[in-house]
C-alpha cells in the first residue's frame, strides 16, 4: 500500500568535518542535506510512498541543489516556496571514542524562518494526503513557522488527515525568539494521531515529571485524546561509536519493544531518530501490526547509523534483511 | 622600516567548490578565510609590519579558528571582539574558460554586523598606530559598522594616524539596510590619506561621470583635500583564467604606471585587489617612491593570482623576485 | 515557449582520472554520467523544456543512481526500461598540453544494447512530443538498438513529431556487430528535420567526398528532403586546453556563423557537441531565428567546456550572459 | 624454502565507495585489483615464493596497469595472455554496523572469459612448478575457462605438480552460462592435493548434506582420494566490523584449530579467505607442520582484515608478530 | 591560575597514511606536527597557560609553517632558534584490527640535533617560568641536545623553576650516537620535581628490575630526592583500536588511580601520553589535588585518542565534560 | 632494436603540494618518485629497452615501495643496494601564473650518499650493457657517490660501453661537502659519448664563457674527444604554465633543431629534461638519425609536461602521435 505523506519543515545544509577531525581542523567540509522532516520524507519515499515536501528555500544555487536532491529521492518538491535569503546550515563535528559529536547551528534568519505563515495554502498543499508529518523543530524556528505549523495541523485535522508529530524539543530555538514551546507543542499534540516522543519530551511539554517512561506515556494518552500511538527509542552508548538501540511503541492497547540492536563502529548517528519515525509511519501505512512495525522501524534506524549523511539511503528490502537472521557477511 | 597598521573590517569564511565545479556539484567544499581588510592585514604582516586586526567574531569554533589563523600569520587579534551569533560566509564557485567565477554571499546578521559601534574603544585600539586601513565594505555592512567605521576614521585623524581606504562599493550591502553609501564614503574619503579607488568608484561616490580615469582622479583630489595618493589596477581578461594586470598610482604630483603583467592559468583572483593595496601601503611605509611602489604592489597582486585562498601567502623577497627578470623556471 | 522533447539513447557511467593523471596512475576515479542524448536532454531540461528520456538501464544501484540523477535534472525517466545486465562505462583520461584526452570504452553487452527493439512502445513513448532527438551512436550500439532507432524515427515522422539527429559516426561500434552504418544513418536522416553533422559525417554517410563544407551541406539538403537545418561547429586547438570554437547553422535559405569564442584553460571538452545541439534545438523551439540560435548554441557549448562532467549544468540566463559583452570578472 | 606456484584465474578491477558510502552516493571510487587466485599469488610472492600468474587481460591501459601491479608485487606476469576486450569489474560498497558490505559484479564477457582453453600451453606454463593453485571461480566463468581449468589440473597431475583448490562456489556464475558446477568441481577436486572448502561447499559439490563439518570433511576425504589436506575458517560476526576468526586444518591424520582472533574495527574483509589459503600453502611449502600452518594462515588472514584492498600487503615477519603475544601498541 | 611553562624539545613533521593504508600504499600523505614536548605545550596553552617553546627549526617553509602552527595554538615560539638544515620527519602507518600502527623515523641530522648546546641562553629563556618540561627524547637526539637538556634542567633548578620530565626512553636514538642514556636520564631525574615514567622506564634508567610498579615507584622516590610526583598510564588493548586507559599518580604521600576509560574506535593514539602529562601538570598548577588531577589527565588523554594528529585539540571544559557522566550522545 | 642501459643515480621521494598550494598551506602531500637517472630509466623501459637501475635505498618501506615502483615500470632493480638509513626527499611546490615552482631538498645523509664506492661491483653491474647513463647529480651527492660515478664511467669505458652524461650541475650539492664539481665533471665528460649539457653547463665545467651556444658546443667537442653528440633544450616561458620547448642536437657533423612546441597549461615540468635525454638515447639506439631523434626527444619531453610526477608515463606510439599532425582532440 502506498501512502501520501506531506512533510513540513526546514531543509538545512550540513557541513561535516572529514575523518573525525575537529571543526576547522583541516580546511575541508563534506556536504549533505538535513532537516528532520525531510529526513523522514526521504525514508518514506524510498519505502515507496508518495511524499511531498512543504518548505521554503532560497532562490539561489543552494535552494536549487536541495530541490534537485529531493527530486532525485523522488520527494515531490513542488510545495517548496522560494524566496530571497539564506538557507540554514549546521556544522557537524563527528566525535569518536568518548568525545561526543558536536553540532554548531547557523540557521537563524533563513528563508524558512522568514516565510510568512500565510504563504502556505494548506488546503491545497494537503489535498489528497493521508498523513501530515512535522517535528517540534518547525514551530520552534520562529513566530511565522510556529503559526504555519499550527495552521497545518489544524487544517489537516479538519480535512481528516492524520498528523504525525516528532517532539524534538529544542530549547535554544524557542528562547531565541521568545516562543512558548510547551504551549505550542501541547496545541499540536492535541491534534496528533502519532507522536515520536519520550518521557523527557513529555515532561518538558506537560511541565510534569513522570516517574517512569510508562507513566509518561499514560499521561500523554490522557492529555492528548487524539493520540493513538507513541513511539520512541532507547539508546545506550558504551562509546561514541558503540551503541545499543531499542525501539518501543505504545498504544492505548499495549506496549511493544523491538529486539535490541548492538551497533558497533557507528558511522553517522544523525537522522537515526527520523529513520525510526519513518519506519513506524511505514508500518502504520502498511498495517504491519505493532510488533512488526517497531522491529522494522528499529532496524531501519540501525541501518541509518551505517550511512554517512542525514538521509537513510536504504530500501524496504534491506531493512527486512536487517530484521532477519541472514548474517552480516558480504552480500554478493 | 616597520609600520604599525590597524585593519578594521569583517572576517568571513569562504567555502570554495573543488576543481572548477559548479556550486553543490559534488558534496565537498574547501575552506579559506576572507575579508578585504584582513586580506590586506595578512599581506602587511607577511611583509614584516605590525598588524592589528579590529573586528568581531562569534564565540564558537569558527571564531576560534579564525583567530588561530590570524595569529599564525602574525596578525595581532587582541582587538577582535567576541560575541554570540554567526560568522559571515561566502561561497565561491571558481569559473573557467568564459564562465566567470561566482560568489554567493551569506553574510547577513553576523556578529560583526550586530556589534554596536560603541563596542570599539578607538583611542585605545588605535594607540601607537601609523595607519588605519578599512574598505567600503565595512560601513556597508549595517548601521553599527557604518557608525564604527566613521568613528574609527575620525579618531585616527584626530590622533594623527594616516587613513587608507579601499572603495569596494557594494550596492547590495547598502541597499539591504537602506544606508546612504555615497554619503558615508564621501565622509570617510574626506579624512583619508590614501585611497584604492578607480573612476567607477569615484563616479558612484560623487554622483558624477568623469570623462576619463585621469579626470576622475583630478576630481577626487579636488573633493577630498586630505588625499595624497590614489591607486588602482586595470584588469583585461581574454578568458576567465587569462588576464593582464597593470597598476597605477596617482598623487597630486603625478601619475605612475606599472609594467603590465600577463597572467595565464590564474588560480585564484579573489584578494588580488587587497594584495595590491597592501603593496602600495608597504611601499609607502618603506618610502619606496612612486614607481617602485606601484611595481611592487602590482607584482604582489600578480603573485596572489597564483595562490588558492584570499590571502597572499608571499614575502617581500618573492615579490621582488617577481619584479625582476629572473625568469619563471623552477627555483631549486 | 516550452518544448516537449524525447531523447532516445544509452546512458553511460563515466570514470575520469583526477588531475590530468594517466589511466590508473593513482587509484582514484571521479564519476559522472554520460551519453550523447542524455547530455542533450539535460541541457534542454535546464533550459526549461519538458524532456523525457527513453533508454534501458540495469536493475541495480547504477541504474538507480542514473535515474536519480536524471530526476534531479528534471528529466522524466519513466520511459527508461530496467533489466538484468550491466551499464556501459567509459573511462576518460583528461589530456593536457599536447597530450590529447583519451577515452577507453567498456560499453559492450549493456542492458541498452541487449534490450529488444520491441520493448519500446513508440506511439506511447512519443505521445505529445514536439521533437525526437537521437544520435548516430544509438543505432550503432547493436542490431536491436538499430532497429529501435529506426522504429522511433519512423513513428515520430508518422505522428508529425520533428526529428533531430546528431551524426556522431562511430566506426568501431558499427564494425563490432557488422552493422551497415551508412545505410542506417541515411535512412534516419531521410526522416530528420534537423541534423548535427559536418562534412566528414556527410562524406561517410553518402560515400562521397564533397569539395568543401558548403558543398557537403548542399548535397545533404539534396539527398535528405525533410532536412530543414544542419548545424555544426569548428574547433581549432592550439593546445589540448586552448581552443577556438565557432558554430555554424545551414538551412535551405542560408548560412549563419557565430562569433568565434577563444577558450583557454578548457576544463572538460566532453559533451561540448551535445551542448551545442541542445542550444540549436532550444533556439528552434523558442523561435530565436538563425543568428541568435547559433550564437546561443555556441555560447552554451563554450560554457560546457568550463564544467567537469558531460552535462552542461547551466541556465538560459548564464548562456545569455556569455553571449553578451558583460566581461569575465567575478560575479558577486 | 622457496616454492614455485602457478596461480590460474581472472584478475578484476575493484571499485570501492569511499568511507562507508552507498554505491554512487558521492561521485568517487577507490581502485584496487582483485581476483581470488591473484590474491593468493600476491600473498605467496610477499612470503618469498616464486609465483607466476596465468591469466588473460585486455590489451589496454587496464591490462597494462594490472600487469604493472603484479610485477610490483614480484608476481611473474609473463603467463598472462593479452587480447581485445574488457576487464571484469566488481564494485564494493563497504558496509558498517549491521549493514553488510555488498558486491555488484560486472565481469561478464571479459577477455578472460572469452580466451579459448587452447590458448594456454599448460606443459610450458607449469614447467618447474611445485603447486598449481586455482579456485572454483575460474571454471565458473564460462565454458572456455572451465575447460582450461580442467586441462590445467589434469596436466599438473600428470607432471607431478600438486594442485590446490579453493572451492568458492558461485551459483550465479555457473547458471549464467549453464555450466554444471558440481560436476566440474568434483572433477577438479578429484585431482587436488589441498582444498579450501567448508561443509557448505562440500554439500553443494557432493549433493549431500553432511551432519557436521567433521562429517563433511570425512566424506570429502572418502570421495576425493588425492586430497591430503582441507582447510577452512569460521567467521562469527557481532557486527559488520566486529568479527571472530578461527582457522581449521583437516588431514587424513587429524584436525587442528587455530586460536580464535577477535577482530574489531575490520577495515576490509575481502580477500580474507585468499590470505588464509596462501598461509596454508606457505606452511605446507615451509613444512611448518599442521598447527603452526593453521596458526600462521589464520594470523595472515587477520592482518588482511586491517588492509584496504584485496591484497594482503604483509610479510612473514608481520604474520609471525601477529601470532605472538607482542601486544598491539605502536611499533617504533 | 595560569602557569608559565617552558617546553624544550624537537618539533617533527608527521606524515600519515590515509585510511589505514600501509606506508606508500597509495600516493598520499596527511601532514601533522609532532614532538613530545610541543604536544605537551599545545595542550597546556589550550588549557589557558602561558607556554613558550624552546627548540630549533630550519630556516625554510617547514620551519615557518611549524612556527605558524605553534602561534595559532598560542604557544610562544620566540625561543625557537632557526638554522640551515632539515626538519625531522616521522611517518605513521595507522594500524587496525590486530595490525599495530607503525612509525618510521627520519629524524637524524635535523637542525635541532645539530644546534650547539651553547645556542640556548637558558637564564634568559627560562626567565619568569614556573615549570620546565622536557622528555627523554630531547637528550637522546645527540650530544648537543643532551648537553642542552642537562644545562636547561640545571639552570631551571638554580632559578627555582620546577622541572617536569617524561621518560620516553628511546634506545635507538641513544645508540645512534653512543650516548649513555641511563646516565643522562638519571642526572636529569635527579633535578626533576615531576616525572612521567613507569616501571619499565625506571628499570632501564636504574638498571634494576623492580618486582612491581609500586616497588619501582618507591625506588624512584628513593633515588631521586627532588621528585615529588610520578605519573603514568596503563593501557590494555583488545584490538589496535579498542583499548582501556587508566591513569595513576604516585607521590611520597600516596597513590591515586583514575577510573578506567574504555576506548573503542580509537582514531589516533599518538600523543596520548603527552596529553596525559599535560593534564597532570595542569592539575598541579591549578592545585586540583591528586585524585582530580589524575582523573583530569586521564580524561584528557582519552579525548586525544579521538583526534587525528599529535595535538590534543581540546579545552578544559571538554575534558571536564568527559570526566562527568554527561553521556556520549551528540552535543547540540 | 632493444638497448641495454644501466642508470646509476639516487632515487628520491617527491612530496608535492596539491592544487598549486604553497608548501604546507593545507595538510596534504601527493607522493611520486624522482631522481634524474631513474626518470631516464623509466622512459627507456617504457620505450622497450632493458633498463637496470644501480642505486642504494633504505631497508624500509620506502625503499621497498621504490623498488616495487621500478619493477612495475619494468626497470630491473636487482642492482639496487639496500642499507640502513634514510631516503632522500624533495618537496615540490607547484607554481602558477608568474610564481615559479619551488623545490626544497631534504636529501642529505641518504643511504645513497653514504654507500661506499666499493659497494658497487661495476664489472658485474655493467655486464652486457650498451649504455651507462648518469647525471651530474650523482657525483655531486658526496665523496663516495663521486668516486663511484667515476669508477662506473671508467669501467664502462674499459668494457666498451657507451657513456651518456647529463650535466645537471648543482652548486649547492657540491659545496655541501666541498667537492670540486668542475674537476669531476670534466673527468666524466672525458669518457662520455653523449652529453646533455648546454652553454651554461659548459661554461661552469670549463670555467670559460663561450660567446654563444654554438661556440660552447664547439669547445666541448674540442675538450672532450670521446663526445660524439651533445643535446639540449631551449625553454621560453611566458608564464609558469605557458612555455615553448625546442630541442637541439649537436654532433661533430652538424646541428639539428626540432620544431618548437608551444605548451600551454603545463601540468608538471619536472622530469622534462630527463624525458628529452631518454628520447635522444632511444633515437640513438634505434638509429633514428639526428633529425628524427631530436624531434622524438622533444616530443617526448612535451608529453612529460602533461603528466603529474617525474616519470614520463608514455609510449613510443604516443610520442610518435605527438610528432605527427594528428590534432589534439579527444582520442576515442
Amino acid at each position: 500500500m502506498t501512502g501520501r505523506i506531506i512533510c513540513f519543515g526546514e531543509l538545512l545544509l550540513r557541513f561535516t568535518t572529514p575523518g573525525h577531525e575537529r571543526l576547522m581542523q583541516s580546511p575541508k567540509f563534506d556536504v549533505h542535506f538535513g532537516g528532520a522532516e525531510a529526513n523522514v520524507g526521504v525514508s518514506l519515499a524510498r519505502f515507496g510512498h508518495d511524499v511531498r515536501m512543504v518548505s521554503a528555500l532560497p532562490d539561489n544555487p543552494f535552494g536549487e541543489a536541495t530541490i534537485e536532491a529531493l527530486r532525485a529521492q523522488q520527494v515531490d518538491a513542488k510545495g517548496v516556496a522560494r524566496g530571497d535569503g539564506r538557507m540554514g546550515i549546521y556544522f557537524l563535528e563527528t566525535g569518536a571514542v568518548r568525545r561526543p559529536s558536536r553540532i554548531v547551528y547557523d540557521r537563524a534568519n533563513s528563508v524558512f524562518a522568514n516565510t510568512p505563515a500565510t504563504a502556505y495554502d494548506w488546503p491545497k498543499l494537503l489535498e489528497g494526503a493521508d498523513w501530515l508529518h512535522l517535528s517540534g523543530i518547525t514551530p520552534a524556528i520562529g513566530p511565522e513557522p510556529s503559526k504555519a505549523a499550527r495552521d497545518a495541523v489544524r487544517t489537516a485535522r479538519e480535512m481528516g488527515i492524520s498528523v504525525a508529530f516528532d517532539g524534538n524539543y529544542r530549547e535554544a530555538l524557542w528562547s531565541a525568539w521568545g516562543g512558548n514551546g510547551p504551549d505550542v507543542l501541547r496545541d499540536i499534540l492535541g491534534h496528533a494521531d502519532a507522536a515520536f516522543i519520550n518521557e523527557r519530551d513529555i515532561a518538558l511539554i506537560l511541565g510534569e515529571t513522570p516517574a517512569s517512561r510508562a507513566d509518561a506515556m499514560t499521561r500523554a494518552f490522557e492529555v492528548f485524546p487524539s493520540l493513538s500511538a507513541i513511539a520512541c527509542t532507547s539508546r545506550a552508548q558504551t562509546s561514541v561509536t558503540d551503541q545499543t538501540l531499542t525501539g518501543e511503541l505504545y498504544t492505548r492497547e499495549g506496549h511493544w519493544t523491538s529486539k535490541p540492536h548492538t551497533m558497533s563502529g557507528v558511522v553517522d548517528r544523525i537522522g537515526g531518530g527520523d529513520a525510526f519515525a519513518a519506519g513506524i509511519l511505514h508500518g502504520s501505512i502498511e498495517a504491519y501490526g505493532a510488533q512488526r512495525s517497531v522491529e522494522f522501524a528499529t532496524a531501519a534506524s540501525v541501518i541509518k547509523h551505517s550511512i554517512p549523511g542525514d538521509w537513510n539511503l536504504t530500501t524496504v528490502r534491506e531493512v527486512e534483511d536487517a530484521m532477519s537472521e541472514n548474517g552480516l557477511d558480504v552480500r554478493r
